[in-house]
């Protein structure tokens, strides 16, 4: 019997972790075959990965059987899982999601505002694309797909695809889950808090730890104490009036939405100091690469947590294993919102907390949301299905209500500027916008 | 450190059970106060039920100190739970719920029809003066809430009362469980079932074993293998052109809706033979309260599965010992729906998977309602929110549209009749009413 | 410029009320061709009915341009209004929609239960067909559709035909505003009802004249003096206690559901008499065509009020009087929910009062259903969501479910039994059922 | 018999329209009795006014008696209606909601953003006064408030009062609908405009002449041709890109929202070259009361109109005749949502077309929202949720949260900053914040 996991963007600098968790797991996740698959682009980060991820299992005497190719449709024959973890168009199109709208007094990041709806504009066609294959040759397979904008992708490949097995997952939760750990001097295990929204867009509205509610003992600490903001973005910290009149624990990418001026002003700061947050992954690669080559590396070297995902893959790997042995834990993924938040649609893709099953994630009911912050979770959702709707129609008009709708750019005339000179940037990668001719 | 449980309608026939599921639990569980509490007219039976708990108790060589009350505030002191098991106005009450609606052609059941409308009317104002001393005088203890209607009392405490940790248990979806794990022969604790709707008129929607989707195979089975009615209800079967047009799993209950005419012509005919269940119950708590006296007895006696019951300690000995240790493990409860079912309203009370978890019960999200049932899942929770609401204000209007609303009894003239009989058999039990004047 | 109706059913004993409607509304809403139009099966009374309405036309005066044709889309070129009052089966496949039912203890009745699900399974396919038809020859013509069950068939065609131009009608909410006008003794047109429901199951919750809320001396009033039941069904009056308890005014068709014992008896004693309410009808119409034949017979014959439907055809008259003159005055007529009733499904069609606009009927919200009927309006409407279904699937399950889940029929053995029968006796008319092979 | 109006804020400068309004419906709508009310500190004005009324109506010959006075309660006896146009603090309380929140570097504005935000604070508490007078001295009175933030005032009345006669009122739609008759050269009478959304947050899907739809001619129109603002705010225009996209006739007060950065710009600018609105009104007001001293001036001054709120007392006399005559024509008002726009809360008040009755407005059904919009309408009515809540609990919490949670301010640091200002500012006309003891 064989349990085959495919990575698509194996060429990824984020693989070696995968492989790590794969070979930790493999007592209770025993992983027979491993396929990483790329892109000709790609092809030739694919090799060194392929051979550090080689050298890695052989020092951990497991049996498990590892290749790469740029074969997609051959490397899913039979595959249980599949993650994502892809770049369309690389780190130079991260760049100019920055770049762009940063020039044009916009913030300028990969997975909010204009630069994650570019972000998505290129990703979910080839996603869907992605899931199409695996609904033709594996469609038993779980996708677990952690490209981000992780949310909204998922949310158009369960609307969109005919492959309903697909879970997105994300860092934040686990990340303000060990960061709240820190803060109360517990371990990770013992926490557990109670999330509601949306991934970039979740908030902690309870914080328990073996059970014991102790949310107000983080909340008071948070504003000073907490620091759970990912490499890749700032962190300016929160005022106690904030979280004392919301109750609710805020995720790092709150800041783009609540200090928007402020980060403008420190990524403006930022960009002109050492240029985008792109260019500075870019060289951060290059040296990790360089590392990954040495021949006498057999693991994970530390430099990858500086990388900014650090902890996706071991979400993703955790995940797996929950499904593999139906263990009925309770891990926070993105799913169909399948009614937990009654305020969004049913076929929402929310971020919760689930009951990780052989049959996928079962969420638990969160209830109507809190007034505070209702009216903001249900804008971002709508402007989410806007994102979706533009990705697969590729049409103008609907790129533009996407880009209005969203409240880092909500300026009629103004987004409509970013929007063209995005458009033209990512033409190469924006096949279904091409029909208008730009 | 004190953990202790307080019975209320300790003088049940059930009560062994329980006892025997606190001291098979005991090292998980390790409940060191048990009281017994009941009402002057059970002090006889309270008596011997207590020596029996005490001579299962000092058998077992555990720690537990247990004794037995007519006070109930003093025995709530410092309780952790309560559970309750009360039948306000005894077996003959149950006996003139079953008795007038089949002199006047409708079904008479203790939880269903007229019978169950009675028994709430008789049971809410009590368990909510019980539900308002907890919260005074143990403000931390959960209410296990054992008493039928189980969803629908279990909906008039959440609602009306001011304590808010309230769970209400019941046997159904523990007895399909098991009768489940039967037809396929494997362990109950393999099989999990997905359930929608609400206490006594809940569906299986999927049956799992170890995460396996097998539910094919069981509604192919159920029409003739399966037999889950408790002892107190018929057993008459299902076509199989009702399983396979739902792909749902009834449960004993649905006989009454679905097969009407049947069973009050079964109904009918036994009443004749051997008068209501009521009264063939009342004989066998003569024998079993003559079996319990016996003072070398020493153990719940086989004799008590008879009783119709079954199981229902159990389940809710089960459901302390998930709570008290976090347990975060999956069981199906009487709970606010938190939006779990989109369909129904956020406060109604439904019959659902939950995680058990120290701060209580968290429902799984179940989605919108399969079209088949959601016209009468919804027609019972309306139905539903009459009868408590008739409960609480003694408005005859409120009782008569509860009655006609009910699809037993749907006729506006001979509901009236019955409505007035019963008004009038168990005004001893319903001051609410009183004020009318009849 | 043209105004060209085109009457479906033309043939139809109820035709010379359309004709003289429109004669009689001809100054305002001056129509300028009429098409009759039917099936070969109705040669002669549409031959019958087009001399009728030639002389009633002529006697009026009025430049009407009436001809009479088997050629269905010829008819509808350049049409602007297409009225339906269709019967597909005839007045035979009536009696078997009441006589087998009855045979079986099932009320039989042509619009509810049983009777009312298979002229919804023989009408709904035919009336698609025409609605194509409507929308590729004369795509801006409204369809008024008065073949019953009216608020189904108008769901039907609004969600699965291309034309969106469907308003159903009824004469129920007309009846209703009349009998309440004599009740109170003022003018019709004083009177405005609102209404909340669908059709044949429509409440009237508040009667206003001249925006007076005299609703409470009507709801004293209809337990003795209301008789708005038309002349297809009982009226046994209706008890004091559920008026007073609802505070609605229920319709006639309400007594099936709610006096359904005393309705079958009072049926099936009918039934021994006179045979079914089809055959009563046949004779009837024997006459009435007896008498149209006469060819000094210059109007509506004052015999055709005793036929059942009487008024239906000016309610359709007067609705398209307003589309056509944007009125924006208030009419009762089935739509699109729309929100109207925000518990119901927005595409749900409900009977509801509108500003008849030249765009169509705009339903006035009404607001959340009152707890006492939500359950069964919303129970009545997952039933016929199930009617239309099976009504296009064919699907043997889908009509089972459809059986069971409506409240006269609700019991899973004997509704196949009556499902199986109905199947064989129409087969002729259910091609969409045929697959099965029964 | 009497028909008699109170003015609350009888003393404002748009008294003479409201005069003149009343006696041009005269025929229609016969006032016998106008009382105008005032506070001590507007006595003057009152004064003036008054005296004008009577000169106007001493010219028109209309058997109306008009008196003046600063005794509420008693000039609120058998009053049918109550029309309010107050402005707690004047003037001056104005000149600050404009000038605190431009001197942080957000728009100030008195019914957008923090400036109506403290304008709902102020107002609030007051008129929850008046409905309560109104409820016990006249119950049958409605309340027609114009009074800003109108929408949230309407809303804040018909929440917490017991008086439920309340319809809010605002000039928007009455020119939207002027403005596009001029557009398309028709007379307004002809045009219907369709709205979704509420008040100053209004949006027009649809334009009708005669109910024939000419929306598309109006949306090429209105990005050159449109001049819809009214005296008191900005008119920028619109791209053609943002009025295709949407596909919606913005109103004036969406530049706030959408063109953000060029009104603040434009604000400023003003600011600093004639200070505030408020400022400019202030001037505009001392030279209004100047002409109205005249005693030989008969009418309403023609300079009123520049005053900004011009036709706001036309369309509210025009309500109340529609009121008074059971006219059941369409007028767009703020009432309950009551299910027309299913999306929001049915408790909600929206800015709708509606029938209007004797028994207030019956709101036409809206349907969804469409995606483009619906994330921003959902977001601003939960935002004047919580600024409602703000208001009457007096709570910092709250009024932080409304702050930050409104578009114009979502800012965690810089809204508490001007939330801070504004509340000292204001400080003798916010009772209800005064227990925390800024």
């Amino acid at each position: 019997m064989t349990l085959k996991l495919v990575v698509v963007g194996g060429g990824s600098s984020y693989t070696p972790e995968i492989i790590e968790g794969i070979i930790r797991r493999y007592d209770s996740f025993p992983v027979t075959d491993i396929v990483l698959v790329d892109v000709e682009a790609g092809k030739e980060k694919l090799e060194i990965i392929g051979r550090l991820a080689l050298r890695m299992i052989e020092k951990s005497n497991k049996a498990i059987h590892l290749t790469w190719t740029l074969n997609r449709r051959q490397a899913l024959e039979n595959a249980d899982f599949v993650s994502t973890q892809i770049r369309v168009g690389g780190l130079e199109a991260r760049s100019k999601d920055e770049r762009i709208p940063l020039s044009h007094g916009f913030i300028g990041q990969e997975t909010n505002g204009a630069g994650g709806i570019f972000k998505a504009f290129r990703t979910i066609p080839v996603l869907l694309e992605l899931a199409k294959d695996v609904h033709d040759i594996c469609p038993n397979a779980w996708i677990i797909n952690f490209t981000n904008p992780a949310g909204i992708v998922t949310e158009a490949l369960l609307k969109h695809s005919p492959h309903k097995k697909v879970i997105g997952v994300c860092n934040i939760p686990f990340n303000m889950r060990h960061s709240t750990a820190e803060i109360l001097n517990v371990k990770p295990d013992e926490v557990s808090i109670e999330f509601i929204g949306m991934n970039h867009f979740v908030f902690g509205s309870k914080v328990l730890v073996n059970g014991e509610d102790r949310t107000n003992e983080v909340l008071e600490k948070v504003t000073h104490d907490l620091d759970y903001s990912p490499a890749n973005i700032v962190n300016l910290g929160w005022t106690k009036t904030f979280i004392e009149a919301t109750g609710l624990l805020p995720n790092p990418y709150h800041q783009y939405y609540f200090q928007t001026a402020d980060v403008l002003k420190k990524d403006l700061k930022a960009f002109k100091e050492n240029g985008t947050r792109a260019e500075v992954v870019q060289d951060l690669e290059g040296s990790l690469f360089e590392i990954y080559k040495n021949p006498s590396l057999y693991e994970k070297p530390k430099e990858l947590e500086e990388r900014g995902g650090a902890f996706y893959s071991d979400v993703a790997c955790s995940l797996m294993d929950s499904i593999y042995n139906n263990k009925q834990d309770i891990q926070t993924v993105n799913t169909w919102n399948h009614g937990a938040i009654p305020d969004l649609p049913e076929d929402a893709v929310i971020e919760v907390n689930c009951i990780i099953t052989k049959n996928g994630p079962k969420p638990i009911a969160v209830g109507h949301l809190p007034l505070s912050v209702k009216g903001h979770i249900y804008q971002m959702k709508a402007f989410e299905e806007l994102v979706i709707q533009a990705s697969i129609t590729g049409n103008y008009n609907d790129a533009y209500t996407a880009m209005v709708m969203n409240p880092l750019l909500a300026d009629e005339k103004r987004s409509k500027d970013v929007l063209d000179e995005l458009l033209e940037a990512h033409q190469a990668y924006l096949p279904q916008f091409n029909s208008r001719g730009i």
